[in-house]
């Protein structure tokens, strides 16, 4: 296996039974450890076609793999015989369009490497997952990233142009590319979006880009519990202005995060806090600043860059309350924003754990989280045991057991749950389709 | 197999032997005509299923129909034994969630009553075909849609939040719901999205909607040819405003259609059109005005209902100059705009015939048009070969054979040419796996 590998990459660019550490990804916090026979690094799109048509031809499974940042295992190898393929290598930034608001760059490229070449020449790169700098544009595709400012721009598959991959067969294709709009054949680019390396490997996209925003205006909103949250959330929603973003953190939350708050504008004892930021103007802020205030908030203005740092570290400051947690990533209909949050706080209490939740308010999309310490195996399994009734939740609720992370390992079997036999029948007759060996990551995405 | 149906949808609700002009799209203009065994009008989802499995039991052709709207056969049966299913039964709004910003529709509901819908709750439909008080909503999915405003507000697919549908195999199953976000399995509403009936029939759909803009500011920027025309549109990509619309009508179009401008603003004469809408500010449109003078052009400020009406009626201005026309749907990459107008005069010329050219500018998207008279057979056949040249430009340009009308029947053949074999192949591929019997739209989409 081996030799054969370092044939097709070079001897350099392949690690043999590798360390787990070089497997792994975030669901490590979840005890998700990896096993492979190989980790081979390709240099060329062409590498890559070589090493899944080796894999299909022996029926050796191959586990695609970006920046690491996933939390469902989406890319932990569970199988010693495994290939894994890292795209770290194709890293090119093939070409920036700045006038047609366009990039074309590898999958290897990072997050905030594609944001901050945007931002250098005024235009935008909109999708904002956690973990910017590991994250790679190509996992963002596998895994349809989300993040705070998709509620208005979308999640990545609307800045996907087209799509460079290398299929189950080991063929390597591409579909769309500059042109904004095709219907020529059907939407393969958007069927690899969230595909979660079972399709195929995603090798380099064409993505769309956005003139920057005028301003980006934050408004932070305290409010005294969940419900009141959302009829400040309906009141945000009711105004007229469209926001770029609307998140949220719950009382566990916001006590967990508040003390580094910038501008000390967070009171630890809120009950929910709603944020919400304007990228059109002046007016429009204070529009939304007022329907806030009618619905009962109390709306300070902090600084967007503060506010951001601060945000990303929320998840961090949730974990440290008791050194570890167990996060997961619902989404309902936005209306049911609330009977999620209790109903995230219930299913902790009922399990003998603290629990709280933040997210993406405007898109119904929650970090329902169970605290725990990690050493302590009895409450990870209680962990476990809330989870599967928190998924159960979000189903009850008309939602989804993943709004951004996708099943990858840890939620397998749930979408049985979700949707009916006939539509997981399409959903496995379409892996079959384009993954006839099925060698494709196939411990992963398992309805 | 008239009694059958009879049974399945109620005898009242099958046509045997259905006249052409009940089975025609606007294909009509280029000679398509249908033949079917029967047209069917099921009442309900169920009813849609029953047929379905019916006809996939023993492999009888079903052609599934909409508004009969577009533009590439793509509803036109051509097989004496197929069964046409209309949704146009299938007509209710099933629910209108004004402060969640969604609509769930059947798929017979008219684009005109969704938009109508939406803009009395203060909500917009941003996707506005033509044709929009005939078109179904199930057919703007089966097309994937676009339109003026989905320059900036994206074609159908970005306002789909779930489909219910009947798949080759019979089955009635449902991707997606109310929720906003979701990646727990493989994209089939965006599959769906664009499929032309191939791969199931749509019977209803979650449907995202917006705010309404708070302005909607058109200007009308006269230059002197094409190549001043995309001087002037890279000058409104670069003016840090994210602009509603950006239309264009080449020197023919104008000629075809000034007479019509409201207000008198459109020198017949003009050599290149651009209509930029701004739905964000007076501000942000006195930008693109300054940008589009900058660049040269004589700009003017026409009302917005007034041109919006006049706009709609570009396309039989253009066909009442000679009687008829056959116009096309080419993309290219949007700095490729003049040279995709100009290659439709040159090919027009090089077959003897007037040809011009308008359309969704900023999405590099022409009708690209060839002027004829519809009685005479060998200006017909230029006009076919014309189309064939034209493609072919499409393909050199770095764009696509369609942007919005779909291959339908007209354009078989052509994906073939646009995409490697590879990825024709992955498309075959996931066209047997969600349609096993062959029998969902089986002339049309052939790539």
């Amino acid at each position: 296996v081996i030799a054969d590998l370092q044939r097709l990459v070079g001897s350099e660019h392949v690690v043999a039974d590798p360390r787990p550490d070089l497997l792994a990804d975030a669901s490590a916090y979840a005890g998700v450890s990896g096993v492979a026979a190989a980790l081979v690094s390709p240099g060329s799109p062409e590498e890559v076609a070589a090493v899944v048509s080796w894999c299909a031809e022996r029926g050796v499974p191959v586990v695609p793999r970006g920046g690491g940042t996933g939390f469902s295992g989406g890319c932990v190898s569970q199988d010693p015989a495994s290939v894994v393929v890292s795209v770290a290598r194709l890293d090119a930034v093939r070409s920036l369009d700045v006038l047609q608001w366009r990039a074309h760059v590898e999958a290897g490229v990072t997050t905030a490497r594609l944001a901050r070449l945007a931002r250098e020449n005024g235009l935008r790169f909109p999708v904002d997952p956690g973990a910017a700098e590991q994250s790679h544009i190509g996992g963002n595709i596998a895994t349809n990233a989300g993040g705070p400012h998709c509620f208005k721009h979308g999640v990545t598959r609307a800045w996907v142009l087209g799509v460079e991959a290398v299929l189950g067969n080991g063929e390597l294709v591409t579909v769309g590319g500059p042109t904004r709009k095709d219907v020529a054949g059907y939407d393969l680019a958007g069927l690899l979006c969230g595909s979660e390396g079972t399709l195929g490997i995603i090798t380099a996209a064409w993505m769309r880009l956005l003139p920057a925003p005028p301003v980006e205006l934050p408004l932070a909103a305290v409010l005294p519990d969940a419900r009141a949250g959302q009829e400040a959330l309906d009141a945000v929603l009711g105004c007229g202005v469209v926001p770029a973003v609307i998140e949220f953190l719950d009382a566990g939350s916001v006590r967990a995060s508040a003390a580094s708050f910038p501008g000390g504008g967070l009171p630890a004892d809120a009950g929910f806090v709603l944020i919400v930021e304007v990228d059109t103007s002046e007016a429009d802020a204070e529009e939304v600043a007022g329907a806030l205030r009618e619905a009962g908030a109390t709306v300070s203005r902090p600084d967007a860059r503060a506010l951001w740092r601060w945000r990303d570290g929320v998840s961090i400051a949730v974990a440290s309350v008791h050194g570890g947690k167990l996060s997961e990533d619902i989404a309902v209909p936005v209306e049911r924003l609330a009977d999620a949050v209790e109903g995230t706080r219930e299913i902790g209490e009922r399990h003998g754990l603290e629990a709280c939740s933040w997210g993406h308010a405007g898109d119904g999309n929650l970090h329902s989280t169970f605290l725990l310490d990690p050493a302590d195996a009895a409450q990870r399994a209680r962990a476990d045991e809330a989870a599967r009734d928190l998924f159960a939740l979000a189903l009850e609720l008309g939602g989804t057991v993943s709004g951004e992370h996708g099943l990858g390992l840890l939620k397998n079997g749930w979408l049985s749950r979700q949707w009916s036999p006939g539509a997981v029948a399409a959903a496995d007759a379409v892996r079959a389709a384009l993954d006839p060996a099925g060698v494709m990551n196939p411990r992963v995405k398992r309805p």
